[in-house]
Formats: structure tokens, C-alpha cells, sequence
């Protein structure tokens, strides 16, 4: 039964995952799976999510040995069904990566997720964003997704409109 | 391409809406959309959702005729694919109207969700119902099915634990 | 040095307290001071402000008994700045039975504050009475005040509109 | 009687205001007074207070010029009782200079105030500081005050220790 499939939740940081500091009086990406965690136990799910982290990283800042890093987890970890918490703007590039790296034959089903805004700051965009992964996740087939802004779309029919700050499909 | 299908929201109150009276100092069910219609701006989604309302109930309170009502609206939407904000009390009876209701030849994939806490007190959760259910109902066949807390499964295969607060899976 | 002075902070329940309980699906007073105690510890305020409660009641709940157990409480507290958090409803009542029972030498300043609105759902009416009421406490002349909706005055000289649901200053 | 006497609350800016820019991906003070307008119309209060706003300015980049504006502001107020909401890194220096300003005999009492966190991040630091300063500028002799973190007191005797990102009291 599709329920009881194990879905992994790798945080790699991100404007999802951004707190505000007092002290520097300035937003940073902490290194913990804080935001995730207070999100996920909002759905009351049970044992079928598990969450763990890595890199923590705003995703301009992440360069090739990070994201060389991201594939080695996504391709290690034993879960099929795989979301990822990443920053919005390096997103198709960390996608495309991972599928190039897992192959044709891999079997795994990888949603990228993220959010425009802070769950700190708005945490309904950001939940709706990974409740929206976590939900497609145990449908799509094998490949690579982004799930944001209601829709969930194989990574290269998606894009971020940097100008409007929402994620779009792209017409074929 | 599935993105593109229409996914109509049919709000018919229940816990998620609850807002506080301080005149009168309870909780009600308004007779509007305004916790649905927040949760789904936050998604950012495009023209591909719609929301209509009817009953504005606490789902304890919905007696035959309003069940009758429900069924009819859901028979008559345009769309085939259907979520419905519901109270959590009596949800799986309606699912159950429902599907009676439609028969086996509708062609229409009916996702019932709601949330044990007010979107007005706690929006973590019930976005997460919501989202979860609007991004489910583009994958599941046609039938009723109940989003909630991470899970999304035919009605009579999820049930409200009246002591915990929680839906969980019927195990076979 | 006017900040040095202690205040003494009585919670005794009312809406400001008020939470949700998702298993029976309605608003509670809890008896405990956990939205009272988040609240001032959001002020970052230093040691100068001790917590306690008792009674733990919807104003309309309280009894001749509960009033006197408040009066004796007030009467007996070691500081002389003494806060009470209170529901709305009866918070004149109070305030008219610890006045009598202090009498006119007590030399104790007392405000009475509290919230339209619980503080679970909204946070920012509640923390403008309380913050109002904690900062009033230190300037007012030793007697019993109500401190709401922007207002500090003597209890005889503001009241709750039941109809608008705002305390309003009665003229002379 | 004292709460009739109007207070004016000048905005300039500072953490208080901070909102998220979705599509810049950072804080910025906006060039208006929405936190404001909205932190004090959670209070209720009639039309006692009056609010407008001003140079809108992170407390580090104000320059001379904006000091010697916001003087001549708080000089030319009409009301005698005045708040001033401010970024806190320089608060200490903007009251020195209105202090300076206004000189012995102005017969004006003014309150600086503002936040360590947005209240668009948390709301309730950023209120319990607004409502203890519209409350204390009622009560306070004429001169120059900082109302920040539970404490009300002239300006000279209260620092913001930058370490722990807390206002504390001077030592005498």
C-alpha cells in the first residue's frame, strides 16, 4: 500500500529554512532542520516521514562540490520516495544535477520543494509548498520534481519568474 | 498534460474555518471562504484552482439534507476533480454519501480534507491538509478519498481517532 | 529607582488564557499561565516581574468564594505593583472587591488587564494590554485600575461595551 | 484628565518596521507605517493616538541630517506627548539630540521605542514595546525616555547590549 512507503525528507537549507538573528539583526540559514521539523509535525503524519539534513546552505552559495555532495546522499539513501528542501534559485539546477547523476535505472522518485518566504516569517507558503511534496512524492514516477506553488512539474517544466518571485509551468 | 486539469475547492465549513466571535466570545463556522481562500493564496497557485462554498457547517451539526445538498453540488461540478473542506466529525459519512451518490461510472476523483485546529488559531496544519489534498486529487483515480495528517486514502481505509485527535490508516 | 521596584503579576484565567483543545473542539481555560508567561517573556523584561495564578477561570465562572480567594491573594502578595490578568466580563467586579478589601491604606497599586481575543489566536491584543498594564503599574497611585484598549484608568471609570467588544472610558 | 491629552507616535523606521522582499530575497524598512498602524490598531484605542511617520530609515544609515529632521519634527509636534518609534542601534543618539534640542523648557515627553526582531517576524516583542511606551508617555515628566524590554527610563540610564541583543538598565 502506497501509505506505508517510506518517504526521506533531505534539508539542504534555503530561504524555507531562514531565521532571523537579533544580535546581526539579519536572516541566516541555520544548520538544523528546525522550520522542517515544526512543519512536518504540523500534519500529525506518522512514522513514514523521516527528516535529515545536510549543506545548509542559501542556494546561490551552494557551488559544484555541494551539489556533487546532494547527489551522493539523494543516490545513497535507501528511501525510493525522496523530498528535498532547497533554495529557490539554484533549485532546476540541484534537479538537474541529481537526475544526471542517478541515471535512467535509478528507480528513485526526487521532489524538490522550497519557499519565497521564511517559514519564520510566512509559514503557510512554505508549508503548503512541502505538504505539496511530501503528498506527490507517493505518486509521480521515478525522476525528478518540483513541487511549488501548487503545482508539480518533472524539473524542466518548471521555472522560478525572478521578476514576479512565483514559480511557473512552462509551455511546451 | 495534468497541471492544466481544473481542480475545484468546494468549502463546506467544519473546523478549518472556525474564527472567534470576541463579542460573543466562542468559536463559529463563518458563511464564507475567507481561512480557505487565505491558505490558497499562500500557494501562490494560478487560475487552475476555484473556490465555491455552501452548507457552513460544523460537520456535527449537517443532518440529511445537507448531505443531500453536498451530493448534488459534487454531482453537478463541472470539474472531475474535487476537494472538499469538510469538519473532521463526519467527514467519512459524507465520503460515504458521496460515493453512493456518484456511482461507479462518474469519472470524478473527490478528495475530502479538513483540520482538527482552526486555520485562524493554528495555520500549519490545516494548510498542510489542504495542500496535501489539492495536490493528491490530480493523481487519484476516480473515487473519495480522505487528505489528512500526511495520509491520502480511499475514505473507508482512514478514520478520525476520536482520542488522540489524529486519522490514521485502517490496517486490511 | 522607580524599576527596581518588583511587580507582581496574579493570572487568574479569562479569554487572554484561552486555548484550543482539537479533541473536543472548543476553547478552554487552561490552569496554567503558559500564554501569560510567553507574553512577558517577549518583553525580554529582566528579574523585576515574578508570575503566579490561581483560580484559573472564565470571569462569568466566578463566585463570591473565587473573588474573595483573588482579594486575599492581592492582600497577601509581598509587592506593592501587583498585575492581574482577568476575564473581561467580570473585571469590574473584582476590581470593586479588592478595592473594598485593601481599604484606603494599603498602599498597593493594582491594574486589572486581560484580552478580547485569547492570545493563541491573537497575540498582539493581548500583549498591548498586558505590556500596558505592566508599564501603567509602575506610574499609578496606589488603588485598584483597569487597563484596556489603550486605556489606564481607575475601575469605576472605564467600562466594557458588550455590544463592540472595546472598554470605553465613561465620561463625567 | 490624562486620557484625553492626544499622543503622537512619529515612525521612522528601524527593525520594528522590517517586512520580507520575496523577490530580493532580504528584510527592508519600507517607506511607511503599516506595523505601526497595525500594532496599534490591535490595541483598540480610540482617537487618542495619531500616528505619521517620517525619514523610514535603519537606525545605522541615519545621518545627521535625519537627526536634525527628526528634531525639528518632534519639535514642531503639536502634541506634548510624544512616541517615537526608531532603529535601535542608534536610539541612544536620536533621543540625545532631541534632548539637546528641545532643551529645559519644552514642556514635551517623548518615548523612543522599537524592536530587536520585525514585528512582521514576532509580533509580540515588537507591541509589548510600542504599548509600554503609549502607555508610559502618559505618565512621564517632561524629558527625553527609552521604552524598551519592560523598562522605562531617561535615555541616559538605559543601553542596548549588543552582545545579548537586550536593552538593560544603567548602574547608577
Amino acid at each position: 500500500m502506497i501509505q506505508k512507503e517510506m518517504v526521506r525528507v533531505i534539508n539542504t537549507g534555503g530561504t524555507f529554512n531562514k531565521r532571523y538573528d537579533p544580535v546581526e539583526g539579519n536572516l541566516f540559514v541555520p544548520p538544523d532542520d528546525t522550520a522542517v521539523v515544526e512543519a512536518l509535525a504540523s500534519m500529525r503524519h506518522g512514522e513514514e516521514i523521516v527528516v535529515g539534513g545536510a549543506i545548509y546552505k542559501d542556494s546561490l552559495d551552494m557551488d559544484d562540490a555541494d551539489r556533487d555532495l546532494l547527489c551522493k546522499i539523494v543516490a545513497d539513501t535507501m528511501e525510493d520516495r525522496i523530498v528535498i528542501v532547497h533554495g529557490t534559485d539554484t533549485m532546476d539546477k540541484s534537479a538537474a544535477a541529481i537526475d544526471r547523476w542517478l541515471g535512467k535505472k535509478s528507480g528513485k522518485s526526487v521532489v524538490l520543494t522550497g519557499a519565497m518566504v521564511p517559514f519564520s516569517i510566512d509559514a503557510v507558503e512554505a508549508t503548503a509548498n512541502l505538504a505539496s511534496a511530501v503528498t506527490a512524492v507517493r505518486y509521480v514516477a521515478p525522476g525528478v520534481f518540483i513541487a511549488m506553488h501548487g503545482m508539480v512539474l518533472p524539473y524542466g517544466r518548471i521555472v522560478k519568474n525572478r521578476r514576479l518571485g512565483v514559480f511557473e509551468a512552462i509551455s511546451e
